[in-house]
């Protein structure tokens, strides 16, 4: 079995024998069979459990050998000690891939952990079935309904692939989530950021990648395979592992080499990859490019309620690429039409006093806003607000989501400040039209990196 | 009238005269009268308006003249046009102070605007009446449900005395309100940032001050004000207007110069300011300087529920001033009596594969804890962990909540990312024992910014 029919078993499977699956069941129980049934997963589901007839009313065996059907994928859910017997078991009922999920292996202190890892590579080697993890919430897919992490999830069929160290990137903020599709490596004994990349490049269910990288074993493969997927999609990189201490953290987390912050930063650039600095940034750009049309140039325009809001956004651009660009005359004629006679017409476009000068405020409010966004020498439009009370936000939703309708082609982005600016972006996420997000800076890194890529790709 | 008495009856009137009080109600009508009505201020108004008997069932009147009580705030909201000879009027009433909520003076671009700003100025330097603003959204204080800021808000009694000069800052973020007390300087043609910091320096219902300053026309009595205050309490300042452009577009914002980012960085680092560098850093080191107590030193114990999360939280620390320490050996021996025998006992403490080794999971997480908690060469606890459900969230908060409450004295901050990190945050806040924040990273800023004022203090 090739690589990719491998890595199309382990994230679309349709058949999962579960070796060691429980018969607890409810909170607190991680029964990860149980979650796949709560998915609405429509595949074969063969639990393996000696002790039980059945298990949440599917039929369980007391051994893998004891199942007549082909199995696309095995989930190991046993205790460390017994993984090498049950992979070598699953390799010779002839099942290709193998998802283990104990702890224990090169992450462990102790001897026994490394030659238990020692016999796994050598049943790789030796049989040819291929491993994800171990110490790996696996995968998931929210297109087939599916993950195989013992954390119950949330699954929304997002374009996102995320490939991943940790468990932790199966959880999304309350505005998104990113599975889509996970791949979370654990300890990468066999299956790495290679083989998953190459997967993501080529599912046209995946619109933008991102990874979560703490170490890898052969990076030139890794980068280079990058620079070929970061000419079709966009991928994020969270590379951690900056401090020293933190290095040394890594290996006894998932025992890989973390490298040189500094080496990572322009070999990613080379890349063509966006390097994020933290996990905020991380969900904050893979939503981005989930949505976001690509920029002509970067001059942006600040359309803000309040004058400190614009200074934020102005302060945020500073360092990035991004120019508060001088408006056309045009656009300036069209405002200083609206405006009242002592307002300051430029960038950024302080709306309020034009607002307030009208009956119909939210109209007025959305002839600026048109002006703005069809000026097509404006590269990108910033809009700031606050997110008031549930009345004032829910006029403000139908209005951005009005605009975002109108002009999908040009990069649109708010930064929603206030009490209820949670539940507002939320919901614009779900209308899924408009991007916001919670402050002016966390705006403008978002059209950072949107602007980074969209040279990228326009020189191509 | 001292300046202190015209502060307080800035931001705690008994008695408020709305000049210029609007007929209209309801949703986007900014009406302010109906607004502090909702609030449920007990203070006696009075709504000025020729055109009315009565506005919203309280007395109206033609002139501040017809008004036979005394008065201890006027509130403008005429039009720019007319404010100096009501103003005029105001002082000739025996009014010793004001708010003006109208924009178009020092911030607007035409003749008639400085003019009449200087008529403003020169009011109060031949009447005496102090005046706060123009363009501004007023004062807010819980404590007495009032606000006179045109948009509604929320008010929550918390510690937390502001002084901004946007109204943006009178919106809190859904997980805690920044008022408390607020004042808005606007303009400030009269009243600056030095007389409102005198003012929470000494109001024993404020425990944390946070400044949003754009420019200061004197800011070395501010600095020599705010080193005597942050001897007391802890002083946070958002310095805005790094860029060049930002500075030239806060000039029409409130008339103000900006100054050197690098002269103000180093300026208010010796006055012991804790300065911040963007909003969501602002609301969350004001919202932990309301509720941690100092630290005694800066060794932060980091406990995660995985890996990567760990390794993260330091790489947040890298550059803080914190440091990732080693834990006694008392600390280590405790912990690997709890761990299985393959786990690397250190900092950060994996805590999963040690909850996992027990049937009442919740009991080990929570005795991992209090080791850590009781360890008293530790400065500080950070919890990390993954909001999976609501169930699960529930449980967590109770054991984070038991934790808070019985060791107050130590600092304990946890970083909850996740689905619905919101919610469960914003629980935790209204709770009031223990702060969480969204991702590792903002919970060692604050920690970063805890250790720096209390290193202040001790010195003290």
């Amino acid at each position: 079995m090739n690589i990719a029919e491998v890595m199309k078993n382990l994230v679309e499977p349709e058949s999962v024998a579960i070796v060691g699956a429980t018969r607890k069941s409810g909170d607190f129980s991680m029964n990860i069979m149980e979650h796949i049934l709560s998915y609405g997963y429509t595949g074969k589901l063969y639990p393996i459990n000696p002790n039980a007839g059945e298990i949440l009313g599917v039929k369980a065996y007391a051994d893998i050998s004891g199942i007549a059907d082909p199995i696309d994928l095995a989930l190991i859910v046993t205790a460390r000690d017994i993984v090498p017997g049950v992979l070598r078991s699953c390799a010779h009922k002839g099942i290709k891939c193998a998802i283990i999920v104990a702890q224990g292996f090169s992450d462990a202190m102790d001897n026994e952990g490394h030659a238990l890892n020692r016999q796994l590579t050598e049943i790789v080697r030796t049989t040819g079935i291929r491993v994800l993890g171990p110490n790996t919430f696996g995968t998931a897919n929210a297109f087939i309904n599916f993950s195989t992490s013992f954390a119950r999830i949330k699954l929304d069929k997002n374009p996102v692939g995320i490939v991943c160290q940790s468990g932790l990137f199966f959880h999304g903020l309350p505005e998104f989530r990113l599975t889509g599709k996970c791949i979370d490596l654990g300890n990468a004994c066999d299956i790495g950021f290679t083989e998953a990349l190459d997967y993501f490049e080529n599912d046209p269910q995946v619109k933008v990648i991102g990874l979560h990288i703490e170490g890898v074993n052969n990076p030139q493969v890794l980068l280079k395979t990058m620079e070929r997927v970061t000419a079709k999609k966009p991928v994020i990189v969270l590379k951690t592992g900056r401090s020293e201490q933190a290095a040394r953290a890594m290996q006894s987390h998932t025992g890989s080499l973390a490298g040189n912050s500094l080496l990572w930063d322009s070999a990613l650039k080379r890349a063509g990859a966006i390097r994020v600095s933290d996990i905020e940034e991380f969900f904050d750009t893979v939503r981005m490019f989930s949505m976001a049309p690509l920029m002509k140039n970067n001059k942006i325009v600040v359309a803000t309620f309040s004058g400190a809001a614009g200074i934020l956004a102005m302060d945020a651009m500073r360092d990035t690429g991004l120019e508060i660009g001088n408006l056309s005359e045009d656009t300036i004629a069209k405002l200083v039409k609206l405006a009242p006679a002592w307002l300051k017409v430029g960038n950024p476009v302080d709306y309020w006093p034009i607002m307030m000068g009208y009956p119909d405020q939210g109209r007025a409010m959305s002839e600026v806003m048109e002006i703005l966004l069809s000026d097509d020498e404006i590269g990108g439009v910033m809009f700031t607000q606050v997110a008031f009370t549930p009345k004032f936000d829910e006029m403000m939703a139908m209005f951005l989501n009005y605009l975002a309708g109108k002009f999908p082609h040009k990069p649109f982005m708010s930064a929603i400040s206030g009490t209820y600016n949670g539940d507002f972006i939320t919901g614009l996420q779900q209308d899924g039209k408009h991007l916001a997000f919670h402050t002016p800076e966390r705006t403008a890194t978002a059209f950072s990196h949107l602007w980074q890529y969209s040279r990228l790709r326009r020189r191509l």
